[in-house]
């Protein structure tokens, strides 16, 4: 059962996505900055664009947003041009981008006082995920936002919850990246040193990931580490901007993240080795790098 | 078929390793340096007990070992007492130890001089592994002395691999503490954010475990490290241990391992807890302790 949707922002996650939602029978319109990308995603998948996020948004009854991060969020939603000045009463705002958990309540309690909903819907599965119609979507919002939206989403999610109230999608988010963020970097210096000692990896690997020190990175990531193959998955440049939102996070929830921030300065450095579009697995790129400087 | 095998250090690993050679159907002599512990495992398991390593490896085929770390090894199997001066040509030692590559290298050398085998053959899986029979051997050594010697270690082990020349065991035993070590304190990080904003845990590593977040530690120690439960596993003291073998190997390779040497910072400091005997996934505890003093 088609339903009208809205879709705010076409960049490498958004274009795959608002396209798997024409393919699941809904009436889509998009809107993007640039609105060559909008054309060319209605040339692929038919639907209509529109000139504003406001103009987008109206007369659906869900939007979807995923654009660059809270700046970029408060410029699509809010404003008289932005997408809630042009939602009827009782449509949902369902924002995929990773942004703060401050800003998914601050939208989430603006959206309430219009009679709005609001659900923060970060992604994870990468682009692959997006264009696969795979991802995973943690849900921060109200129990009876979130039961209309979850089919709708499912038009490109393998995984789709809700995790508790406004901004609990976000935080969850954080948790996943934290979570790469060490075990990234523990595998890249097991990697390096088996490299540098010799040591025949592939069964290093076979033998090792059958126990405590088996991760999806491992499984998923090391060959291509080992091939300095860096040009596909998460870039290093949106994992930067996904750690310092857990960083802030941490900061006022009185948390410290040592080997997070540690890695965070880690992801700068790859940056400055010109792997700001590398894959986060590019943090053994930095290890093994220093070995070979002159 | 069983064969004539002596087993040397009975501690909380080599106890119950000892008892599945017996329970496999081969011959065993065991030593251990308190001779009560020896007693206790042939009133447990049958078997011989012998007074010395010496004496305890002579007329057997195999001879394993398993005691605590480099100094120990040596002086189990070095000088007139120890294992080498009693085994008869052409018998192999099996070394179970966790220790460094350099002493896994300098045995195997000076076995070849006495016409004897020698794997290292470091563990992982933990004390349930060992009392189970699963454990996981990482080994080192000539494939002609690794051939007749693995049915013997399959009494203990689901998974057994030769990975390369002397020191090779120990080698892929260091990547797995390393991958161990990123991965717990990420994990830890994680889960002390989430705790201290609220989320509902359970649901998050519900959603997170299916991508690439996911890890063996989270999928089998958060929710013991949510309970502040540490009274099993592998304990702090022995992964300082271990540690301390990765840091001075990386130090010999040239490779540079800042988060390995970081979290090891970080187990001091739950020794300094009293957490010497905790399992290896109380860095959270240390993270979190810090949030609750006055």
């Amino acid at each position: 059962m088609g339903e009208k949707v809205a879709f705010i922002g076409l960049g490498v996650m958004g274009f795959p996505m608002a396209g798997h939602l024409v393919k699941a029978g809904h009436e889509v319109t998009v809107y993007n900055r640039n609105a060559a990308k909008a054309e060319a995603w209605v040339q692929k998948f038919g639907g209509r664009k529109a000139d504003t996020p406001a103009a987008a948004a109206k007369g659906n009854k869900f939007v979807m947003s995923c654009v660059g991060n809270d700046d970029d969020l408060r410029s699509v939603i809010l404003g008289a041009a932005g997408a809630f000045a042009g939602m009827d009463k009782g449509a949902t705002l369902v924002d995929h981008t990773t942004a703060s958990a401050d800003v998914a309540r601050e939208l989430a309690a603006d959206a309430e006082k219009k009679g709005l909903g609001f659900l923060d819907a970060p992604v994870s599965g990468g682009q692959a995920g997006a264009e696969n119609g795979v991802l995973t979507v943690m849900v921060g919002g109200k129990e009876t936002t979130y039961g209309p939206a979850e089919p709708v989403i499912k038009a490109y999610a393998r995984m789709c919850k809700l995790l508790g109230p406004a901004g609990s999608g976000q935080l969850t988010k954080m948790v996943n990246q934290i979570c790469i963020a060490g075990t990234v970097q523990g595998l890249s210096e097991g990697l390096a040193l088996a490299r540098a000692t010799g040591l025949d990896i592939a069964s290093v690997v076979e033998v090792i990931s059958k126990g405590a020190a088996q991760s999806w990175q491992m499984e998923n990531r090391y060959k291509t580490m080992l091939e300095s193959k860096f040009d596909f998955g998460f870039a290093v440049d949106w994992m930067r901007k996904d750690l310092g939102i857990c960083l802030n996070e941490a900061r006022r929830a009185g948390v410290t993240l040592p080997v997070t921030a540690l890695v965070d300065q880690f992801y700068a450095e790859v940056q400055q080795m010109g792997g700001s579009r590398w894959d986060t697995s590019s943090l053994i790129a930095r290890l093994e790098a220093k070995k070979t400087k002159q």
